[in-house]
């Protein structure tokens, strides 16, 4: 992204509304798990920090969790053709080129999309700088396979995956 | 599986040799991550020991990171054939159906299996028990159009999801 890159030294001197203000975009839409972090300063690492977010995650409730998987967009979905998707998530569906898709490719997503969520109650999540644009078509089809506890936790590991990657996009 | 359940307070009161012991196999075939995370005592829930191990594997070497790859066994690969799968592995891809292929869908595994190998010089690895056969066989096609350092990564965490599983059958 475009934000000069952070050290880990500014981070432990941030106040609770500058760790927010910064923190709080690693987890789409979800800043409460920056703030229940903050509590675990100093980070010694990127990694300390990194794990102190997820470890938030993890240790959250079903509600909160669920809430945090719904607070994701769909891929190539509504926010993405309204304009209204995060910096962090217009950036990571494009490295996948899901901003350009065929319409083939669009059609088949939104019904990818749509009957995931019919199923599961939250939308499908994958970190998609992780993968080519034919394994995200080809991991939504298999998940939709899965069941509901298995699709909560592959969903909450891509979610930790994303926030790995934003967070080395924040931090030296 | 089979053991009974630990508690926090008796592993914090573990020597190392017994916390290797016990811990050593949460990660397939590489006790060292649990002999790192020993100095990472006492932990203070499920939660922290499990963010302990898996801060050993994303703090390792690259080296490291793809040595523990290659330690894992292909999905109803060789070792399951020969009877030399880990328990744990032998349990986790029962719990996917994968010790009963039909044999089209076998020689499909087989084949997707080489042509990873073949690609990344490592396994392909999924958590057996977070997915149905059928996505199972989707995710490895997919993840075949990844590169090699999508699926590091990719691999990376799905070995943390495996860990995570093991160590809540192992801790109570």
């Amino acid at each position: 992204m475009t934000s000069p890159a952070l050290t880990l030294d500014a981070v432990n001197r941030m106040s609770a509304a500058e760790f927010s203000a910064v923190f709080g975009k690693v987890y789409e839409h979800s800043p409460w798990i920056a703030e229940r972090a903050f509590a675990r300063r100093p980070f010694v690492s990127r990694l300390d920090l990194q794990m102190a977010l997820y470890a938030v995650v993890q240790g959250a409730s079903r509600d909160e969790q669920v809430t945090l998987l719904r607070s994701h967009p769909e891929l190539a979905g509504r926010e993405a053709q309204i304009g209204t998707l995060t910096d962090e998530s217009a950036h990571e569906q494009k490295s996948a080129g899901l901003d350009a898709l065929p319409p083939a490719e669009f059609a088949r997503l939104a019904e990818l999309n749509r009957a995931y969520r019919e199923k599961f109650g939250f939308p499908a999540i994958i970190a998609a700088r992780l993968n080519a644009r034919a394994a995200i078509f080809h991991a939504f089809e298999g998940r939709l396979h899965n069941d509901l506890e298995q699709e909560l936790q592959n969903n909450l590991a891509q979610v930790g995956e994303v926030a790995r990657l934003r967070l080395r996009d924040l931090l030296a």
